[in-house]
């Protein structure tokens, strides 16, 4: 079998290259290790920056987000039993961020896919990559019991921070960059209307707090717990009460509760792997960076890999600029940085540290006190929020 | 003795006080520990904030300082080899600092309160505040060998970080906040001309370094050292060395070098102890608070201390508003968190850290990369360092 680029991996980042790819003629096969079902399971993010929503339109997959997806000119960061809003739209110029769970935005990329008449190979096994750093890639794995080999020009590894891809490139050949912190985030869905339009992210003594949803009857709702913390200790009504606990009064009196449909525990870690190529290997999101999920960072920040890589390749394929090839490290890079370092400014002063002395707690509120009561301080947040721009390719 | 307000120290903050409340017919007298001429050798801060600069003008003090001191209109931010200039005036609607060494500003508020005749006491000796909890506050001291009652309506703490004042209100009053940092700020003072008409904060692997002046003639240079440095350690050739190995190579080149007339190492520190007023008794400036150097905002959160104390004491004395008095310490604090916060950030983010792990250090790159990309970045910079509106008095 053969093809231009062999993209690993059918999450939203391998699909929406394929998409992008398949659009400008560039064959592409997709290797996926689980099954569509599984891949459709994970309940993930649902907050789509400006920039990805034009790129999934520009993919032609934009239909349904468009008709069902809500559009969010603002959040509300909550505090000492207050509620500031950022308006995102305000003071950005217009920009705004659209609620469109990933699963749905999975399922709409499926479906383009299936249309167009792309191969993806769901349940292929032993996934390898071989000689990625010479002319003549290739990649094997097991499917229905038959080792196959798939040859390429290019491999896109969009298979997440446990996948083959990167722990295909030599350790010595890697630096990385770490942060864990301390707790998780508990989460909940439940079919209830929203507390709120809009997010809410709450910074309180008992720990952070997020009101955040679906749909206009889905909501999904987080708090904070220690490391280590049991799913079995989390009732349905330990959940609800912790979380009104930690809301604002006016906001914690009008939150409707109800059964959970899903409860699960994240842990919250940062980390970058440099560079995001090896010979012909480009890393796609999760799979070189993870960002905790205060600020919605994950999924956009993979978005703007394959906005990048997609962009190169139209201009490896068509013009012969291959020496773009050796850009697309440092370009993903340097937004990839900024990405890292919002989500890491949201989750240090949102969230309670238990190891943290009382200068550092008064600096987080200070922190707080100070961007949001200052515009310049609050545009910061808010042109993050969005999406900074993409890089160019140059 | 007796006076309407005893102001305990004779730094500037004490000066200015004295002299704002003199020329509104409040009473008050100063007492020094030390001499007139020692208080003068006091190497320190010399930027001013657009308010401090005001509250000077207000107090009659601005003459010399409005002649000899020099306007700046931005500074630079120096990392990677490169400067990116914060320009204030453009980012603020045209608000600046004024560069004007503290000597020169303490020699103008000496010669202003011998004009009007008030009285300061120096080398007043073991300084103790009686009875500032009730209605008749007092303090004693011994001059010239003998001891001296001072009978006052209220006691002004102007006395800095080792004064009497904090260490007379019982511990379990106050709640301290401190953050210690692991170095500390070598500083030369040099009769040559500054490398630049402007501020250089440099951040570089080697550390930090600072190019600072008095005066077109006059330059004051500083780079970082570690915790416990002897200053024996550092001839004049090893200082200029160091500081040229952390500029950017065009600033590096065009330093003119020369012999030190001072050469001093500073520790750096954040704290804050709250509240600021214990009965009568005011705390003022560094008695109060101290915040690291960078950012310059020591003296100039001392001078909003006394713009606040001096306003409350107009109300208080002209419109029998004593119910301000409570308000003092809330009134100030919210603004001192905002200066903490502020040199906090700048201290963080442009310092090496010895014990910082590499993602804590590509973290402080991109937060410098990203203020000084953005606009609404960049504006945070220069409003926090321009100085944030004074808090009002209601």
């Amino acid at each position: 079998m053969k093809t231009q680029v062999a993209i690993i991996g059918a999450g939203p980042s391998g699909l929406l290259l394929g998409q992008l790819l398949h659009r400008h003629g560039i064959d592409n096969v997709i290797l996926e290790r689980r099954s569509g079902e599984y891949v459709l399971s994970r309940i993930r993010a649902g907050v789509l920056e400006q920039g990805m929503v034009d790129l999934l339109r520009e993919a032609g997959v934009g239909e349904r987000m468009d008709a069902e997806g809500l559009t969010h000119g603002g959040f509300e960061l909550a505090f000492e039993n207050r509620r500031v809003r950022v308006d995102l739209a305000g003071l950005t110029g217009g920009k705004t961020v659209m609620v469109y769970g990933q699963t749905e935005l999975t399922r709409d990329l499926m479906a383009a896919r299936r249309e167009a008449g792309a191969t993806t190979l769901y349940q292929a096994d032993d996934v390898q990559l071989h000689d990625v750093d010479g002319e003549s890639p290739y990649v094997t794995f097991v499917k229905d019991g038959q080792r196959q080999t798939l040859a390429c020009d290019y491999i896109a590894g969009c298979d997440g921070y446990h996948g083959v891809s990167r722990q295909t490139i030599p350790a010595e050949r890697l630096k990385t960059f770490e942060r864990t912190y301390p707790f998780g985030w508990l989460g909940v869905l439940s079919d209830t209307p929203p507390v709120s339009d809009e997010l809410i992210y709450a910074s309180h003594a008992r720990g952070f707090a997020l009101c955040s949803m679906r749909s206009a009857r889905r909501s999904r709702y987080y708090v904070q717990v220690p490391e280590g913390e049991q799913l079995e200790a989390w009732s349905d009504a330990r959940f609800w009460a912790e979380l009104k606990a930690r809301l604002p009064d006016d906001v914690a009196a009008r939150l409707v509760t109800g059964p959970s449909i899903e409860k699960s525990i994240a842990p919250l870690r940062s980390f970058v792997a440099e560079p995001m190529r090896y010979g012909r290997l480009f890393l796609v999101g999760d799979a070189a960076h993870i960002v905790p999920p205060t600020g919605a960072k994950g999924l956009n920040l993979a978005a703007s890999d394959v906005s990048t890589l997609y962009r190169i390749m139209l201009e490896v394929y068509r013009e012969g600029r291959v020496e773009l090839i050796e850009r697309y490290s440092e370009i993903c890079l340097r937004r990839v940085w900024k990405a890292v370092r919002f989500s890491w400014w949201m989750t240090a002063n949102l969230h309670r540290f238990s190891d943290q002395e009382d200068f550092g707690r008064r600096i987080q509120q200070a922190e707080l006190g100070y961007y949001t009561a200052s515009r310049a301080g609050l545009t910061t947040i808010a042109e993050n929020y969005v999406g900074l721009p993409y890089e160019a390719i140059e």
